[in-house]
């Protein structure tokens, strides 16, 4: 525990930094950002031994508290996974940079010119759970998009994060990147958490990603811009015109293939008109593939082995080999189900009938809605992004994958000759 | 005074009707929404009387209370103004629909389209103060980018509010709107714009209109995404090689055509080098047009008649005919106080120096930076948009100044024919 006054006074410091830096970040050209990742990723390279001995205490706390083994592989880093870090940096050097391209320009009237033009959204507070490799891959990212970043990373990875934010800021201020473009919060008080939260004067967006009752909090207590998503209940359709094959193989894909990420799928709708021919060969394969159906009354009749849903199966994120499965009267009350019980991020119909495929793509909130394709996709490097900070379920600034240019914001830049109103 | 329960029950009937309309404006087609918005201009151009009269219940109060002659300005209705009003909802149907416009198209290389779409952002809560015209000039931005809005004015002018709310909502139900689209909360206690900025589950985007404190508290309490301006604090940096005669229109047109918008001026910057050729002319004509100075030390003694500047001065909103005048030694230096001092709102250079135009235009973080122009120019009618909802100084999702446009989000709709990751 570190006392309040310190923190603060030390949170204060790094916000100003943070700022400062990120004054120049935003006016400097991509070939010398590139020169700065490009330094940091031989940095990481050359610096194994002492990045996987802070890793080794990190695993060592790890094992004396009790963490699952899940847990345990998510906070462990080795030299291949090092060399992975690195390389997701070089690979972000060939990305198009974001900043300096003119989104639109109008001349009025009266002969001002108005360019409107993409710029860095400032200083980024970026605050997130276990994996390590996060601390790189984020500031990698925004320093990318020419904005500072403030890290907060979870209490667990602690002395990794610590010596792989002290490997990159380094590795970066001695090729001349400003000292306050990558920082990490060195507390692991909630507090420190809490403070940060108010920083309004110098951070300009709060990026959360964990769990749910972490982003709530974030939410409840910011009074910095959030973006985030709470959580991934997914959703795929089966139209009574939907082709059985394709339901069968979207629907696999989307909850076997990585059951534990927010695009998987954890509710199947099936419309009822298909019911009894699609849901005994979708239940075996199921039951083939180890998943547990937890299904509406009707359904339990078609096959066997199902279990019983409750009403929290409908808005529940298992991201384990769970799916609940309920049968529809139409593609209105599918949409009117994943409405009410989805969380806005990533939904498919599969249908051959267009009007229920127009109609559900029109229809549902979500950030992203698919016609015949898995909800997997939804991916910053599967949409041609290169690279994704988060996913967002919010409808404010980004919506959906956000990559480099979701990190940027814009600005007016007018030309006159004296214009005056 | 309305009790707790009564008023959360109300408000939460009142989020729930906006989500469901919001769902059907979502895909009302442009033609449908022109007819909506006319219907409304109709009803108030035909409703005068009752409108006047209660307008005259708010104007009596307002006296009783010993409200200023502009407040009470502000306030007061009169057939001219409410026939303003209705030909705003005219002239926005004559804009360009912001929705269903395909912003980006890609094609992955596995087949599957993606296609980025505009959408409107849903349910907008829209907090405001005092002119009663905004009751109405919101509700017809806001549905003719298909969102569905919540609008909670001042109490001073509640049974202008009420009765403009109920006129444009009655006339769009009777043309077929749902009766969700356009709601005014019927309580003037401060306690439901507490509960409607935790009512994240039916609102998605919060609109504060008014003064800082406002605003402030709008921020502290919000779970759902602001976007606001807390004041605006614009300059004119004068530099070295500026044309006189065009820097003092500029300064004059600034700070003396609207002086109590946020896009006026607020302090002057003047290069040292030039302060004692420019200062006396300056000085001649503000002194001229009533504008009373308050000036940096070397600045007083250049000209008769300035009054001492405080710190303060260099962050003040004065919103009246003062200015606060300082010189600078470089344009870097201008740029350094502006950042620090200023509200990231509008800012000119007025220069001949391409380097110190660009270095300007590239290094102030503010919404819109003028070449040569005047800072009044921040404005969605000047800039092209058609009319505007109000002026964003954040940097997430809207910048500047807000229009239809600003008030839609996108989504992703994915065209596959079965692909799987």
């Amino acid at each position: 525990m570190t006392d309040e006054r310190t923190m603060k006074t030390t949170l204060m410091e790094i916000g100003k930094s943070a700022k400062a830096a990120s004054a120049i970040l935003a006016n400097t050209p991509a070939a010398i950002k590139n020169q700065w990742l490009l330094a940091m990723a031989d940095a990481l390279d050359s610096s194994h031994e002492v990045i996987l001995s802070a890793n080794a205490e990190d695993m060592e706390r790890g094992r004396a508290k009790g963490m699952s083994s899940a847990m345990l592989d998510r906070l462990l880093l080795t030299p291949d996974r090092i060399k992975g870090i690195s390389d997701a940096l070089r690979y972000v050097t060939t990305l198009e940079d974001p900043v300096g391209h003119v989104l639109s320009s109008v001349e009025r009237p009266n002969g001002i010119k108005i360019n409107k033009v993409s710029v860095p959204i400032g200083v980024i507070g970026f605050i997130f759970e276990s994996r390590p490799n996060v601390t790189v891959d984020a500031a990698g990212l925004c320093l990318k998009s020419g904005n500072a970043v403030i890290l907060r990373g979870g209490s667990e990875a602690f002395q990794s994060n610590m010596t792989l934010a002290k490997c990159i800021s380094d590795a970066g201020i001695a090729a001349g990147m400003p000292a306050g473009a990558v920082q990490l919060i060195p507390f692991t008080d909630h507090a420190a958490v809490s403070m940060m939260l108010k920083m309004d004067s110098c951070i300009n967006l709060i990026i959360p990603r964990g769990g749910e009752r972490l982003i709530r909090t974030v939410v409840e207590q910011s009074t910095i811009p959030v973006i985030k998503h709470y959580k991934g209940v997914c959703h795929v359709y089966v139209d009574k015109t939907a082709d059985f094959d394709t339901a069968l193989k979207i629907i696999e894909n989307g909850k076997c293939q990585r059951p534990g990420v927010c695009n998987a799928v954890e509710t199947v709708l099936i419309h009822e008109a298909i019911a009894k021919d699609f849901v005994p060969a979708f239940a075996a394969l199921m039951k083939e593939k180890g998943v547990e159906l937890r299904a509406s009354q009707d359904v339990l009749a078609l096959a066997d082995g199902l279990n019983s849903a409750t009403d929290d199966d409908w808005s529940a994120e298992y991201l384990s080999l769970i799916l609940a499965v309920k049968t529809v009267p139409s593609v209105q009350d599918a949409v009117a189900h994943i409405n009410q019980y989805g969380s806005g991020h990533s939904d498919a119909i599969v249908a051959a009938d267009p009007e229920a495929l127009e109609y559900f793509l029109n229809y549902v909130d979500s950030a992203a809605v698919y016609a015949n394709a898995s909800t997997r996709f939804t991916d910053g490097g599967e949409f041609g992004m290169g690279a994704e900070i988060g996913i967002s379920t919010d409808k404010l600034h980004a919506r959906g994958p956000m990559g480099l240019q979701e990190l940027t914001t814009y600005k007016y830049k007018i030309f006159g000759s004296g214009q005056i109103r």
